[in-house]
C-alpha cells in the first residue's frame, strides 16, 4: 500500500508536497481553503483523482469555521468555497465532479442543524477517498489483464499512487500485474515542463522494485520504433461522452506514435474523470500555464529573455486512436458511447 | 552575418562555448588537440557542420608542433591526431569527412617539405569553413522557395549559424526567406536533454528579429493539430545513399507526427552530410551519452537515484517521411538513391 497522497488529519488536509519529490518527502497541512488552492494551483497535489479529493477535503476546510446561523448563508459560504477551489485548475473534471456533490450532500440535508452538515460534508470527504481506494483496486484488477508476462509498458506523467488516493489509475495495472506474478518493466517519459514522470512515476516504481527506464519525451518514438515498448498506458484528466480524452501534454503525440508503431493505447480512469455533458473532446477547456515553468526549469533560466512561449498543460487524444479505457466497472472499447455509457 | 560559431585564431582554434549559452557569450581557445576533442565530446561546439570544421582546426592544432623529421613519421602522427579526434563523438559523419579531406591533403603533397604540408593542412581547414560558409548561403538560397510569405516553420535542436560557419542548414532557409521580405514565425522545440532549442536556436532567431516561440518537444503534436505550424524543417547529421537521415533525438518522432496531419517535412544540410557507403539508416551508429545528461539537468537531480535511463543522442528518420531534403546543389525529392547520386 502506497503513502498517503491526501488524508484528512484533524481538521487540516495533508498532503504530499510533490513538488519537493523526488529530493525529500515533505508533508504540508492545510487549514485554510486558500492553502489548498494554491497546493492545487502550483501542482504540490496534482493528478485528476487526487485533485477531485483535495477539492472536496478543501471544502471541509474552506467550511468548517462557518459562523453561519442559517442554512441560507451556509449555502452561500459552501458556494463561495466550492466556486473558488473550481478557479484553481480548469482541465481535470473530477476537481468539479467531487465540489458537485459537497454541494449536493448540503442541498440534500438543508433540514438538518448547520453542525450536522458540516459532519456530513466531512463524511462525503472522506467517502471520496475510500471510493477512490476502491476504484484503484478494481481498476487494476480490470486492466491487469491487459498486460502479459514479460510485457514492457511506456507511460507518460504520473498516473500513480500520488495522482491518487491508494493505487494509481495506470500505474494501479502495472503493480497489480507485478503482484500475479508478472515480469514487467517500465518506460517513463520524463515530462516537461514539470517532470512528473522522472521525479513521481520512477519514485513510485521504483520504491515498487519495478524495473524502470527513464527517457526523455522525444525519444520515445524511437524507444518504440526498437520494438522496447509494447503498450503505452496513461492516464486521464477528463474524458468526453465519445471516449475523447484529456491528458497531460504530450499524450496526443504518444498515441499517434503508438498507431503508427501498431502498439496499443490504454487508458486508465476512474469513472469521475468521465464528463458525459461533453460530446468531444474539442469541448473540454485546455489550460495553459506560465512560460517560466518552460524557460525557468530545474532552478535556472534556460532560453533568452524575450521569447514567446507557449505552455498547453494539457492535449486531447481522439477516441479512434484509443485502443481501450480501463475503468472500476471494466474495460471500455470503440465505440466509447455506447460502452460508456453502459 | 551571425557571429563566427568556430574559426583559426593565430595558431588557436577559437570557438564559441555553447554550453554557456544563452547566459552569456564566451570563447574559448584551444592551443592543444585534447581541449578540441573535449570542447566536441562536450558538445561546447556542436551541428555536423561545425563539428567538420572543428576536427578539420583540430586536426591543424594536434599536428602543426609535430617534431617529426620524415613525412612517414610526421603522417604517423597526423593519423593519431586524426583517429583521436574520430572517437570524440560517433554519429554526425561531417567530422569522419573533414578528417579524410585533410589526411588526403597530407597524401597528396607528400613529396612536399613538412613545412609546407602544415601549411597546407591549415590552408585546408580554412577551406572547408569557407565552402561551408558558402555552402550555408546556397542551402539557403535553395530552399528559401519552400518557405511562402506567412509561414510558421517548426524546428529541432539548432541547425543554425551556431551549428555551422555561417548562416545555417534548416534555419538559412527561414534567414534567406526573411531576407527575401517573407513574413515567418518559428516554434523551436526546446530538444530535450541539452536544451540546444530552447538555448541556441530562439537565441539566433531572436538576434534576427524573427517571430520566436518555445514549446516542449511533447507539445509538437499538439502545436500541430492545432494548425500552428505547416511545415517541419531540421537540419541532419548524417544521411544514408537512400536519403534515410540520422539527426537529434526527437527528429524521427517529429517526421511520424507530421505525416499524420499533412505536413511537410524537409531536411537541409550540407553535401558533406552525405554517407553513400552506407545504403540506408540502420548502418549508421547512433551515439549513446551519458544517463546524467537527462538526471542531472543543469546541476540538480530530477530523478531517483537507481533509475534505469535510455539516452540516444540521436534517432534516424526514414526517406520515405522526407518531403524534400535541401543541400547546396539542389533540392532533392524521392526517391532519393536516384537524386542525391545527381
Amino acid at each position: 500500500m502506497p503513502l498517503p497522497t491526501i488524508e484528512w488529519d484533524k481538521g487540516k488536509v495533508k498532503m504530499i508536497d510533490q513538488t519537493r519529490l523526488p529530493d525529500e518527502l515533505v508533508y504540508i497541512y492545510c487549514s485554510e481553503v486558500k492553502s489548498v488552492w494554491e497546493a492545487i494551483k502550483n501542482l504540490r497535489v496534482r493528478g485528476a483523482p487526487a485533485l477531485g479529493i483535495a477539492a472536496a477535503l478543501g471544502t471541509v476546510v474552506g467550511i468548517q469555521d462557518s459562523q453561519a446561523v442559517d442554512y441560507d448563508n451556509f449555502y452561500k459560504e459552501l458556494e463561495e468555497v466550492t466556486g473558488y477551489l473550481a478557479t484553481a485548475r480548469p482541465t481535470a473534471v473530477n476537481l468539479f465532479w467531487a465540489l458537485d456533490r459537497m454541494k449536493a450532500v448540503a442541498e440534500a440535508n438543508r433540514e438538518q442543524a448547520l453542525s450536522r452538515i458540516k459532519e456530513l460534508l466531512l463524511k462525503e470527504a472522506l467517502n471520496v477517498i475510500e471510493e477512490n481506494r476502491k476504484e484503484c483496486r478494481d481498476i487494476g484488477r480490470n486492466g491487469a489483464e491487459l498486460i502479459k508476462d514479460g510485457d514492457t509498458v511506456l507511460t507518460h506523467c504520473n498516473a500513480g499512487g500520488l495522482a491518487t488516493a491508494d493505487y494509481g489509475t495506470a500505474l494501479a495495472l502495472i503493480f497489480t500485474a507485478q503482484e500475479e506474478g508478472k515480469r514487467i518493466k517500465v518506460y517513463a517519459d520524463e515530462t516537461r515542463p514539470l517532470l512528473q514522470g522522472a521525479r513521481l512515476t520512477t519514485w513510485e516504481l521504483l520504491q515498487a522494485g519495478i524495473d524502470t527506464t527513464l527517457i526523455c519525451d522525444n525519444m520515445a518514438a524511437q524507444v518504440m520504433k526498437e520494438g522496447r515498448v509494447n503498450m503505452v498506458l496513461v492516464g486521464a484528466d477528463r474524458i468526453a461522452a465519445n471516449g475523447d480524452t484529456a491528458n497531460k501534454i504530450g499524450t496526443y503525440g504518444l498515441a499517434v506514435l503508438a498507431e503508427a508503431h501498431n502498439i496499443p493505447f490504454y487508458v486508465a480512469a476512474p469513472t469521475s474523470t468521465f464528463d458525459l455533458s461533453l460530446d468531444n473532446g474539442s469541448q473540454i477547456p485546455i489550460e495553459e500555464r506560465e512560460a517560466e515553468e518552460i524557460t525557468c526549469s530545474f532552478g535556472k533560466r534556460i532560453a533568452p529573455e524575450g521569447v514567446k512561449v507557449y505552455c498547453p498543460a494539457f492535449d486531447v487524444t481522439p477516441a479512434r486512436l484509443i485502443t481501450a479505457i480501463v475503468t472500476e466497472k471494466g474495460i471500455a472499447r470503440p465505440p466509447y458511447g455506447d460502452s460508456l455509457k453502459k
